[in-house]
């Protein structure tokens, strides 16, 4: 067997912004990211896959406000909504995964493990809830449901409205990895730490959950960490990350040092809650292992030293 | 390591109809559950947990119809929506089990296996769907509902409105048996089968999701069946299986024969959508493999031998 490869996919790699978002949609997006992740099967390569899950929690949430509304059913908290989307979302990359495998004639099985993750409840971030979820709402429905519930709201900056935020605290451990560790390594394709995993806060020696989203990409980081992955990669929506973006001397990044990643984030070269935040997550992989994380998009899969390469 | 034990959950094992199902409501009942399934891990028992999902994915489908009303939300199938239930009930399984087994002092990991069941789509029961599942509406919102979508309705027969119905067919195979068998055997608490599987037709080397519904006592069954499972209990809301019940000369059923529980069957003797499927889930197994079925409840569990026992 080849290498063992984490990728971290996008929620959107399912559910895209310019979509309806049907079943059928999600279907075909997710089959089209699993023909993009064969490059690895081929190669012989063991694979664990992390996903994120924005579109499809903030559609979940909806979905219990207005079953909430319409037919009294009691809404659940975002670690249940969370590991209702762990359950959905890797259901469906096992019905893409194998359309491709069985196309491919390639027998490898295709598994999803629900995965909660702990973080500190120490955690500075649980003070300083920055992370939008969720529906937008009026100035006037957020401060009754923010004197309801307890709940945080701010107020959208592109106007849209007033939207909930939550703590996004640092993903400290993740329940069952040595487990997908394990089973990647016995040739399983392992569905993990869906939408950064189900936030949960340890406490003698059992879990609970909390309030809050854990960043996909940290997330899948530490899996690749756990793992003792040989490689971690971020798939994106833009095959490189760029220095001075969209300025007259924009410039591709191809392979990089850990160095040369980490000054060009002090520099703030890459967008906070878009290329920061993977950058960040391919450092941490890159610094606890000296193996190389590639961000990159789907479509560079297939050529080999495609996309934004740290080395150590 | 002791036997290997296979366990069908109730969906009220969670939520109960005379609650309101808050996320605390859920949580309470399932810790309570696991309480009672903990009296096989102090055996020393290997253990695999199937479980029911009724109350649950009812309130995921009036969660997606008020969602599409509400929000424009995309609804779902019948398949998705039990995948999100395998993802919340697996991961609320997994809290309750955490916290019982840390109140023990027992060091064994739970995990949850997203988990499609195949089925084939000649099963005479695609032609005939008897399976009641989400919302109740009124007679002209049925038949509105039926031409848009091709879904049949059904009269309630206790006149609470009309129902969709969704064909039950048999449980053919469940996908990745093998590895909740191996992780099982290595120790680990495993949930899977939630809600019956994921239902889905093979065809080509992978699989589709299809609108039907899988008996869960069944898909337990079989899951018990395929892991050579020493042992195949169904928990439900009596301790005992009864012959003549609520007659004059009600007598609770103990040790049984393989013989007089097909007899019992036969006529008539247990009722269908209860007691019945749970009989035959239990008739099935100890044919497969002669090892002994039980039919109780989860309060009888530390008292070996209750129950209604069906052996060779």
């Amino acid at each position: 067997m080849g290498k063992l490869i984490v990728v971290a996919l996008g929620g959107n790699a399912l559910l895209r912004s310019n979509q309806k978002g049907t079943y059928q949609e999600q279907i075909q997006n997710v089959t089209e990211t699993c023909q993009s992740l064969a490059s690895f099967i081929k190669r012989g390569d063991k694979l664990i896959i992390g996903h994120g899950n924005g579109p499809q929690v903030g559609n979940v949430m909806l979905q219990h406000e207005a079953g909430l509304k319409v037919f009294s059913v009691e809404s659940m908290p975002m670690d249940y909504c969370v590991s209702e989307t762990q359950g959905s979302i890797g259901y469906l990359i096992e019905l893409g995964f194998r359309k491709v495998l069985a196309e491919e004639k390639i027998n490898r099985r295709v598994v999803t493990m629900v995965t909660q993750v702990v973080v500190d409840k120490n955690d500075p971030m649980f003070l300083n809830p920055t992370k939008p979820v969720g529906p937008y709402y009026s100035e006037e429905e957020a401060e009754e449901y923010s004197e309801a519930t307890g709940s945080v709201f701010k107020e959208d900056p592109r106007g849209r409205g007033w939207r909930k935020v939550v703590p996004s605290p640092q993903p400290v451990r993740i329940m069952n990895i040595d487990i997908v560790e394990q089973l990647a390594n016995e040739g399983n394709i392992v569905v993990t730490v869906g939408g950064g995993g189900i936030p949960v806060i340890e406490e003698n020696g059992y879990t609970y959950g909390v309030e809050a989203v854990i960043d996909k990409d940290l997330a899948s980081s530490l899996a690749a960490i756990d793992t003792n992955a040989d490689a971690f990669y971020i798939l994106t929506d833009v095959p490189q990350a760029y220095i001075n973006f969209k300025k007259e001397n924009q410039q591709a990044l191809g392979r990089i040092t850990l160095a040369e990643a980490k000054k060009y984030l002090e520099e703030g070269q890459f967008t906070e809650g878009s290329m920061a935040p993977k950058m960040r997550a391919a450092i941490r992989f890159v610094e606890a292992t000296g193996n190389e994380a590639v961000i990159t998009d789907a479509d560079s899969l297939s050529t080999p030293g495609a996309g934004t390469i740290i080395v150590k």
